[in-house]
């Protein structure tokens, strides 16, 4: 079963293919401009290119739905869905952060990717990999570093921080506690398609897949606008 | 400090752009093909662009020089000789199984990366994740499957398996060891330039680094056409 994984919910663009064999090619693109829309069907040619394959020999779409940046995950899954509605092909829809932490397979301590959410917050999530593959030990949720922080320190395991809400920890912060924060290597730190792909293989053999119209984006918390609307409308 | 890393020892040709901060960019084919020679070029064209960086940007070379695939080999450190040469920067040689392993950061098994060696054979060298990061166990060794079984089945350690070598090992080994014997998802099976890029950051943090002039294939062993030059040699 091949599968055309693709992510946009950060800065970084990534798409890969993949099936239960092998990887068949991927591409990743750290941008400073975020012109993830401009990119991201290039890219999906490109892989389509390295792969030696073409739209309609993949049997699966695969995106990650958030959370993460507002307009880079609609990228991504505006895109599959046209994509999976055209070629009459179901897509998995995965959660950003899940799929940040198959980055770390057999990792031996609890993973916690985090995502930037703005105004000093972190998305975030614990994983732990066990006998079964990844579990979350965690619901997702949204915290402060402050209060983050205080969660790892109270719990005292050893943890591996990833993700774009890295560079918002403290310098202080990892050198106060470096005996339980470890940070992913840049190789493994922001997300990568072959691992949303390795996870949506395994999501996919449990027979869970659904359509391109039941595809839509967690958000997890309302976007800076709607607030503002609805503050606005509460005061008027 | 900017790294191109390149590695084509196998029938994966990869190759990504990374410092400190970030993975700027990383491109990965799995070919059926293995006509690296004619790609390795293109494909560092388009990690560059990827990276919005130009060659004079980069500030270190490295490779893997083996073991792996003898043409493989050669065309990842011709390339890196000719750009490192020109350019008057340093290189950092690796070995392709220490790359692979460092596709799991953290991880709680013992990581043992297998490259076909043909003739029944694998190389392979044992590696474990510890408080200071990726530590060889042995020495890089040549096996046939049934030894290197013999060994991982003789030490009771949970073992994970990467590499080309991987599809040697035959699937009724896999089940009934299958309480020793994981197999890394293909997001993280084969050669990943990302993880050869860190790996060389930490290399080069030590300052371990070396000139063009010193970069040699590690063949491990000599080549058939050798060996049966030898032979001839010998019956005459």
């Amino acid at each position: 079963m091949k599968i055309l994984a693709l992510d946009t919910a950060t800065v970084v663009a990534t798409a890969a293919i993949a099936d239960e064999e092998k990887l068949y090619s991927e591409t990743t693109i750290h941008s400073k401009k975020k012109n993830h829309s401009e990119r991201l069907m290039l890219l999906i040619e490109e892989v389509l290119k390295n792969s030696g394959l073409e739209l309609k020999d993949v049997d699966l779409f695969s995106c990650t739905v958030g959370p993460g940046s507002f307009t880079g995950l609609r990228i991504a899954i505006a895109t599959v869905k046209g994509l999976a509605q055209s070629l009459n092909k179901p897509v998995i829809p995965l959660s950003t952060l899940e799929a940040l932490a198959y980055n770390l397979p057999f990792c031996k301590e609890i993973i916690c990717p985090i995502i930037d959410a703005q105004r000093d917050q972190v998305y975030t999530c614990f994983y732990e990999w066990t006998e079964e593959g990844l579990q979350a030990l965690t619901q997702e949720s949204v915290y402060s570093i402050e209060e983050l922080l205080n969660i790892i320190t109270g719990q005292g395991k050893g943890v591996v921080l990833l993700g774009d809400g890295v560079k918002k920890i403290p310098y202080e912060a990892l050198e106060k506690y470096k005996n339980l924060l470890k940070v992913a290597p840049v190789s493994s730190r922001m997300p990568k398609a072959s691992s949303l792909a390795s996870l949506s293989l395994d999501v996919a053999k449990k027979g869970v897949t659904t359509t391109y119209s039941n595809l839509e984006p967690n958000y997890m918390r309302k976007s800076q606008a709607e607030i503002q609307m609805e503050l606005k409308k509460n005061n008027s």
